[in-house]
């Protein structure tokens, strides 16, 4: 089955993390793709990687990508995170496999929206969990579980930057 | 500062063991302060429970709260947590706190909505994250984050049991 996290609030990546260590707990084996985040210091990374039974592949850069005009670098990351999570989820191998920022990709169409339908629509029995706001209807339409997250309020208007350990 | 994860959707508790994993992985001091979830398998806890850097402390019993007539040790088991909070919140030792379904936790009247305000008003550079359904409008209100996970979509819909792994 298939659950999207998606929507402008805060908690999707971090949800998909929870899953994980769930996941773990309780022996599964898992998968994390990242699309869009490679070589940067997140604390989810620097402390999963360290752990038995999941498996960690990171694609993109250490740049942000520009959604008005990314480099050529950006779309063969993006298409090579596709290839990986086609190769992850025809495999067979793992219990679980969170597809992380999917669906910004897709929004900024790094991949093509026929792409990740491909990837929905692969038959497996691993539960697949998809990431990033802007999840397109196509996409709503074919997961069995969609939560937004819906940011209400938020303390950067306040002028609070990122901090490391909280927010990365 | 205090972040809330509230909403009817899938992804509050997670986002909060998300939260923790990002923040062990930057080597901060993390204490996870469950209400209602006492001696229940899950595999967050069986994961995180082996984790350097993070208290665990959970209060409730392994019975599901009714939350039409709650039994005396629901309301003990509260009034507990509610100690616990102020005592890890007051120690300033930790650098974030997460209490885990405070929010519904007080919409049972379990604890009263006073006291989780008092917790929101302690003087402290801790970071709180409360989660659970149900937030009240005076808790949203004195939070600099909150979230609403809202069901778009629900497999449970489709006769999905609870999945060990997967759910909890």
């Amino acid at each position: 089955m298939i659950q999207i996290y998606t929507g402008n609030g805060k908690g999707k990546t971090t949800a998909a993390l929870g899953l994980i260590i769930r996941a773990l707990g309780q022996e599964k084996k898992v998968c994390l793709i990242q699309f869009m985040k490679k070589n940067f210091e997140y604390g989810e990374i620097k402390f999963l990687s360290k752990q038995e039974g999941l498996d960690i592949f990171q694609f993109g850069t250490a740049q942000l990508v520009n959604p008005e005009s990314p480099d050529k670098i950006d779309f063969e990351e993006a298409e090579k995170a596709y290839n990986k999570c086609k190769e992850t989820i025809a495999s067979n191998k793992y219990d679980i496999i969170v597809i992380d920022e999917i669906n910004v990709a897709v929004k900024w169409k790094l991949l093509p929206l026929q792409k990740q339908i491909e990837l929905m629509e692969m038959d497996t029995d691993t539960e697949i969990i998809m990431t990033g706001r802007y999840a397109k209807n196509e996409v709503l339409h074919r997961a069995s579980l969609v939560t937004e997250m819906k940011e209400i309020k938020h303390y950067f208007v306040l002028g609070v930057e990122a901090r490391k350990g909280i927010e990365f």
